[in-house]
């Protein structure tokens, strides 16, 4: 891991950026840590969009957990997004989702095979790497939330990694089929948001995706709204969630 | 409205007895109100099993808001519960259901009409009077949310009670037809309770409900577990919900 840049932001929160290999990513650490109390870890997952184009969103939440939670937080970039190499595969699954969903056609289950699951089994190993990698660090201690969006993502690290004790998932991203048998074995503790009129994302998939984990506390929070919708207010539940379980 | 009794409770909170004509209630407040603050009242609301069985959650949700958000709260008894007079009506509504539950019969909807509308009629008009008579005390200012439970008192309270600016409400009551068509009706924020395997509450009813309310802001919180697993968590989610739109 090689930090590229640092600079310490008006609330106090330190940022870097760094590669990891290929992987660019950043990292965000709390203005002074407590030499007594350990420093959670937040991993912020994203959409395939480029962490360019979603750095303010996760950077809003990075700087609210490190300033009002103490909580260190991560995230890097997506195979296939961003700066990193093109990937022709998932480039076609999108361009055909993009076609069906214009087109008004339901989604059939083999495009979103396609989009989603070299995508989970590419980028899980490589947000498996970069743990290994900051919890390295020194200041940085765990335990390990997850949290955001490809929701896939947070299934598949939520039963194979378990340094990650509690996630919060957003259920706006289309799930393959399969992912719903790997949910039944998820055990940790969730978190789960859901936007009621996720324009989309099918309501019913995500309700029964939320019924199919197999964790004994789920919570799941829907709001009125579309995708990108989510109330301000729940920046605050979610940080409470991670409190109860990293803390 | 007569108070009937006064204790100081260990937490600071004020609980005090009272009666409003024929109807018991019990009023709660914070241990010290600033003279700058407004103080909020929150109504809380009940299943008709009587006050003195809902005493314990009802006091420590009261005590909950009054110790850490400086809100009131009071509940009065509902009509045919605890000790005000029988209602046969009512308590025949009450014997078809548990048989019908009992035998693993479907729950037909004469059944819920004539357990909850007549309910509804009674209490709603009471909440109401009660509310007048809370408003005119000294220290407590308003505004008010409702919460808790009879989901279809609190819907009512909702539509016709211009002084409720937001509620809490718990889906986890058979809820007539026609509160549906009230349901829609609702533009006050709302804050809404579902458990996920509610024993004695069907599901998709419950987030046909949520659907159906005409609120522009609106939460579900799904949790897993049956009808009386809330978990303890969610008293903090509600107070927030409270303190953004009572304060």
């Amino acid at each position: 891991m090689q930090f590229t840049s640092e600079q310490r932001l008006d609330d106090g929160v330190i940022e870097r950026e760094f590669t990891l290999g290929e992987i660019p990513g950043i990292l965000w650490t709390p203005a002074s840590s407590s030499a007594d109390a350990p420093t959670p870890l937040i991993l912020i997952g994203h959409p395939p969009l480029g962490l360019k184009k979603m750095y303010p969103r996760l950077a809003g939440r990075a700087r609210y957990y490190a300033a009002e939670y103490g909580f260190a937080s991560a995230t890097i970039e997506l195979p296939g997004s961003g700066e990193r190499p093109r990937w022709a595969a998932v480039d076609q699954a999108r361009a055909d989702l993009r076609r069906a969903m214009q087109a008004g056609e339901p989604v059939g289950g083999e495009i979103v095979d396609a989009l989603v699951l070299p995508l989970v089994d590419k980028a899980v190993p490589e947000w498996r790497e970069a743990l290994d990698a900051l919890l390295a660090l020194p200041g940085i201690d765990g335990p390990v939330g997850y949290e955001g969006g490809v929701i896939s993502i947070g299934i598949r690290l939520a039963v194979t990694e378990p340094r990650i004790v509690a996630a919060g998932l957003f259920a706006g991203s289309l799930v393959p089929a399969a992912m719903f048998e790997e949910a039944r074995r998820v055990t940790i503790p969730l978190h789960v948001l859901l936007q009621w009129d996720d324009e989309g994302n099918d309501r019913q998939a995500a309700l029964d995706l939320f019924d199919a984990f197999g964790s004994k506390e789920k919570t799941l929070h829907a709001n009125l709204g579309g995708h990108t919708g989510v109330p301000q207010f729940e920046i605050e539940s979610g940080s409470r969630f991670f409190a109860r379980h990293l803390r």
